[in-house]
């Protein structure tokens, strides 16, 4: 226990040890560790930085690189003991490197601080976190758009209010999915934009008295530029809570889609089919087929939603600069991204291999009065105006309803009772194939209208995985 | 693969093996497994009372009662190999109970269903947490009351804006925490108790054709009842989030508390000193001495809103009867018992070991005019309006405030110019001991009301130690 | 703008004129002006225990109560003018009266505080509003056991992960509704009852210096007790946090409820139709006749968790005692129980004119092999162990999924490929009725089940409404 | 009420009224009647280029540009009656447009619906707010500047967990809250470019069957690009979701502000105060002077955090494309506007009048051993590794602490006890503005730092107020 404490960083002024629960119960190294190799690589560029200031000599910082270069192969190698009493990992790799190279390793945290040190762990480790999930979303839009070229032209109802509403084409709402996603990928590329910006050199919250190049150690560690005032530098955890808002509205995203597949998949709808290999079975009923991963997905919305709550939370109302508090970012990030990932990665793999039931899909838009709209269009082409057009529809509708028909299966003779204006062309307007392919402007419906919007999609995409984000 | 796919307990009609990333990302294992004392306690209630209506043999009951005590010796000692492809606790329970004793095993899951299962299991856990978290409540008002009595007539100013209201004694401020967790610890009883109902028997989501005795398995379990529906039964998680609700007003008091605990530490309000054992040092600034303890439990209360925030949108619209989306009940539960559990325990522990600066708190009382009421009292108690008289001492104090005198230090012919109903006895309403020792009613901070609090106080705690909750 | 200054209560001290725009900002009468009914009642039950404890005359009293009442019945009949520079609903009140009564007026804020006036107004409204909601969720849940009532022999099929399960009865369903709304009705019960302590006599924070009856106090105002410590009477909002907590954990039901009305009506479903007086139509689509209440209600739910996190958020961290941050706990307060009282309202009238297509549901439940269970459950009354019973019939519905056919429409010799321990008899079980009738113990599905359910319903309810909850 | 009824756009197919209280409850003018110059703004943009297309005439065109211009002002002039059978603030004009000019008005909502005429106008409104409110957020940032200016040189106490860490600047402290409000600006920015997309053309959900060029309609209101996909244009709600976000994050940001403020008004810190303009009084405690607005906007920060998760779980699984759910997307988006820039300008104007009580922050300063880590870089300079330089600080600490003295009161001889390598220079580095005027990198606290910063600030700001952001 007293040897616990006297391993302290900071013992120095402190005359009990720390209590043993308190010692669990505030050390971060339990999840802090994922971080190591961010850790290192932040140190190497520190100590590069403070030998070519003339802070550390050659010889010191060639220790100190080659001493820390061997804790990460260690730590790689699943060769390294975690030591709770060290806290966290900046002190559990300073303290290796420290055994391994002496004096040199405790010349290691000159001009800096855990406070800073942190702060820069965490940015270059959710930077390269970013991109990797960018990639991941993209994978899923390839996946949507080489589903939405294969069924193009394949009818199923739109609906609003679940209530069938217009025919739409299959290929087009998936594309209303990718949509979604790309917005998803832009705010991400904002977030790390901003985010790359380097706490380093903030040292406790006031600046160090030794003459560091902070433009130097941001070049060295792939950083736009140093942060601009070193209180914010330690405090600032903007880029966290800007992650998780972004990583909430994308598993909103995702949380939507399954809804859609999820209702698909039912007997009620059966409009696809998922893959065997992305579902699960029941333990007592024999036939039960679930749509599992959609489901889990959707439910793992509230998850992030959550965690974005809980960081909102976290920093609301703490003054400057660093304060404990700030230890309980880690966790919720970590999941966040971990959940992402997972979430997006099931879903570029499940997507490829939907099967469309394109009759069933075909047969529910035939019902339902889907092209309604089409004819109150008609009457407006012959001249009436549409608030009025849409009464008369609504009244042929009604007639339908009563009579359990759809209004391509009215008489022409039926029709006329509501409008003069109708002829025996209304029929043409009334079909599923006529109705989505008039809807022939960018946005729109139409066949042709979707593959030019794959065709957009496809170049957005080959542009930017050619050029930077 | 082909081979973990047909250890499924349910791959009968499947034709394509579980993709093996959707196995462990759907998987709960990982941390169901927690809950296994609970699984193996309400199979062995449930063979039981399948064995009692003879839909088993009294042979297969013991070899399962026996089997499960044995598959629950080995998890308990460490000597048990979780499986993914098993997919939760249940399963590999279940399947190593087979391993051990053949047939018998497998005709435990008669009439009932993992849907009922695991809702059963998580009320048998979290029934005992609470009955844990409320004793930690407990004793943490023991500690209170402690330090209550003892610093019962310690003066300090009250605060309201924080800016210095009127004084108050210490121990009525302890006392007011002690409330806040008095409806805590009732809150909790009362979610208890309306959790204290038995899913089990409800199967699938229809209940079963077996001739079940659901009255019977409730009272082996210490249910009060038998759920009343059993769609309603396997689709529940009011109880988890009733008690995350709970834990988060629970977390929002706690870090109400370090708010003060930690303001009371500053430099500049310098009232408490917090035993160094519960506060840590920092890696650069070798003065620090941290309340990292009140400062990690401030920022814990952020985690726990998140994970109500969570639950609520995870079950929000999903229809009857279980959807996987459930599957994401349990890390933010298990999250939340834990972190309450530890943030209670170190609060216990430290609030122990407080010490007080009684002279920096009487010094601070001093200043701020925290007795301008009383004097607005003495006033009213002349015969003046109240409006008014709170209006006279208004000007009296902006004489002090250009000053930078207290009202205390202001002669008596200075008071009367803004009253002549001020006489010689004003300075006695003006001491911080008369100022408190007057506020003698129930509730009031006079020093004998704490006294009086802090004895029914006790009464109440020592009522329920004795009796139940 | 001098003149709006010298208005405030609080002046004396002040130099400066309140900025204008700071003065509409902060001011509350906007919206707590709604309190009036409760601050006139809670002012003429303190002016009544003044005047008994000897601090008011009898007069004075007398000039109070009737002043108020006076007051009161202008704002009744909304002739009276409210005005932003008096802040909020007590000083309008209390300056209306003195310009009425004069001095005596100036008299009634002896011995309290705003801030204990305000906590108190409160509880007394919520406490009214709770007895409200309680009688709103009576009539739901009223209407649910006629719905159930009528429909006790429907059969539909149950779902879980939105695939069909096994078939059950509309009324079984209807009940779960009934148990989650039994929950909420209890928690708000709960929620009154511990809220139902009275604040007043905190005064300020420290209690008063007047010699209070604070029992009489609070028996005049039909609350239980007074609260036990000053500092936290006026600090408290637990209670607010609370009753929103269980209004979410409501709203989050009706939200349930409202997915389920809505994939119900759908076309693809098809069970229920909602009377035309509780949908609305399309400007464009004159076929389309949309679930609008439903739908709003499922969408209000997130407006009410919001506001539970809004209120956790503002109280998380402040000190003690009163800060003006808690001004902020009224709106969201207020429109929690607006929304909830009106989306109950609406639930109850709609739910009385739900009309059932028997056929289509029974047609569904015909589908899906919802009696899978049951031939497994004959396997193992045929002596196979379940977990065999279960791969048996998971590859008779493969045959069925190949074949297109339900498993009461595979001959018997297709059944013994897989099983010789299956029948002739094996066709009971494999009926709807047969399936739900078998399920025949508490909580089941079961139409004599749930016959007895309504009843043990009706009568909680019966025994509820003559006594008090 | 069969009139009512009747007046609805979409009475046609309906044989019931829609019920009196579910009219109120599902109408939507009552709040979105706000929209109403967006709303005709984006009409009179249809009728333009339904013109220019051939599908009305210009005859037709001029009277709906005309007849809505004469509507926009009867409201501008409040001289328009609100219609809730009317439901919303498009049916409302339309129907006055109608009324006025006859069969032509009915011909406007050819092309178009309301979902995509709605997701237009909460656009274009959200649009000119977003301007707004970052003009204000760059106010707030001159008032910071000119206050760091003016105190550049002014040394406080830096704190790390309320605990005296390091002396800072005061320009520098509010320096820090510059770059949180220009991250603010920045995602405003972001958010403003993203959403600039138009939804119109999207119609109901699929598309128009008319001739219509969207790409002009985009240009006449100043939208860069019509939306890709018309599913995803009337179902996204993206745009309202992030901008809360960003008010989210800057509401926290002003919470911060807040609480330091709160703090630094406190008589225990001193170190500022607030004008009497932006603070009330107490209606019981004559002394008080309340920091209300930092409270009350604190306080506000969990109103807009609710906000958030509202619209977040709002949207989460709702299948595409437009259902009543989303009608809740408003009035949490208006009072987050609304909050969110009446908090940004009482700040403003705030901050250009704080008093800073100077002697009280370095007297603050010069305690709690600030120059400690300036010890340790002395030590370090003067050969001593880091880690070994920190513990004898920490002893010296230790010996001032126990001798309530500071580490520049300590005598040399008493600080050679710990180290020979400290020599009379020592007491240069010990000194406040040694300490500060050391730290002179970019982003440290020296004063040349500060003002130099400060430069570049300023040329930021002036940079976009001559451009665009």
């Amino acid at each position: 226990m007293q040897e616990t404490s006297s391993a302290k960083p900071w013992a120095g002024r402190f005359n009990a040890p720390t209590d043993a629960f308190v010692e669990a119960f505030t050390a971060s190294v339990d999840f802090d560790q994922r971080l190591y190799r961010y850790d290192i690589q932040g140190s190497i560029a520190h100590a590069t930085m403070l030998a070519r200031q003339g802070i550390l000599t050659a010889a010191e910082r060639d220790a100190i690189v080659k001493g820390l270069e061997a804790v990460r192969s260690r730590i790689d190698a699943g060769d390294f003991a975690w030591s709770i009493p060290l806290e966290d990992v900046h002190m559990n790799v300073e303290s290796a490197l420290t055994a391994d190279i002496g004096d040199a390793g405790k010349k290691l945290h000159t001009g800096r601080s855990r406070n800073d040190q942190v702060a820069t762990d965490v940015r270059l480790w959710l930077r390269d976190e970013i991109d990797t999930i960018r990639g991941e979303i993209q994978r899923l839009q390839r996946a949507l758009l080489d589903l939405a070229e294969r069924e193009a032209e394949t009818i199923l109802p739109g609906f609003t209010h679940l209530q069938v509403a217009q025919p739409i084409t299959f290929g087009h709402h998936m594309l209303a999915w990718l949509e979604m996603l790309e917005r998803d990928r832009a705010r991400l590329a904002d977030c790390r934009r901003r985010m790359n910006v380097m706490p380093l050199g903030a040292a406790a919250l006031a600046g160090t008295t030794y003459p560091i190049d902070r433009h130097y150690t941001a070049e060295l560690l792939g950083f736009d530029r140093p942060a601009e005032n070193s209180l914010d530098a330690v405090s600032d955890r903007d880029f966290a809570i800007e992650f998780t808002a972004d990583a909430a509205i994308l598993m909103m995203h995702l949380s939507r889609f399954s809804e859609e597949l999820i209702l698909w998949s039912s007997a009620q709808f059966g409009f696809i089919e998922l893959s065997d290999s992305f579902c699960t079975g029941s333990s007592i009923m024999p036939q039960k087929k679930n749509p599992d991963v959609p489901e889990l997905v959707r439910g793992k919305s509230g998850r992030i939603f959550g965690h974005l709550m809980g960081l909102l939370t976290l920093m609301k109302s703490q003054p400057l600069a660093y304060n404990k508090d700030n230890q309980e970012d880690k966790e919720p990030l970590f999941d966040t991204v971990d959940n992402l990932k997972g979430s997006l990665k099931v879903y570029a793999d499940m997507m490829g291999k939907v099967t469309c039931n394109r009759e069933r899909m075909r047969e529910a838009a035939k019902q339902g009065f889907s092209t309604a709209t089409d004819l109150a269009d008609y009457l407006v082409r012959k001249g009436i105006p549409f608030r009025d057009a849409h009464e008369i529809v609504g009244k042929a509708v009604g007639l339908g309803v009563r009579e359990g028909r759809d209004l391509a299966e009215l008489s022409l003779a039926e029709l006329q009772q509501f409008s003069g204006a109708i002829g025996e062309d209304v029929f043409e307007v009334l079909t599923l194939d006529g109705s989505v392919a008039a809807r022939d402007h960018i946005g729109g419906t139409a066949p042709a209208q979707v593959r030019a919007a794959i065709q957009r999609a496809r170049e957005r995409l080959g542009a930017e995985a050619s050029g930077d984000a």
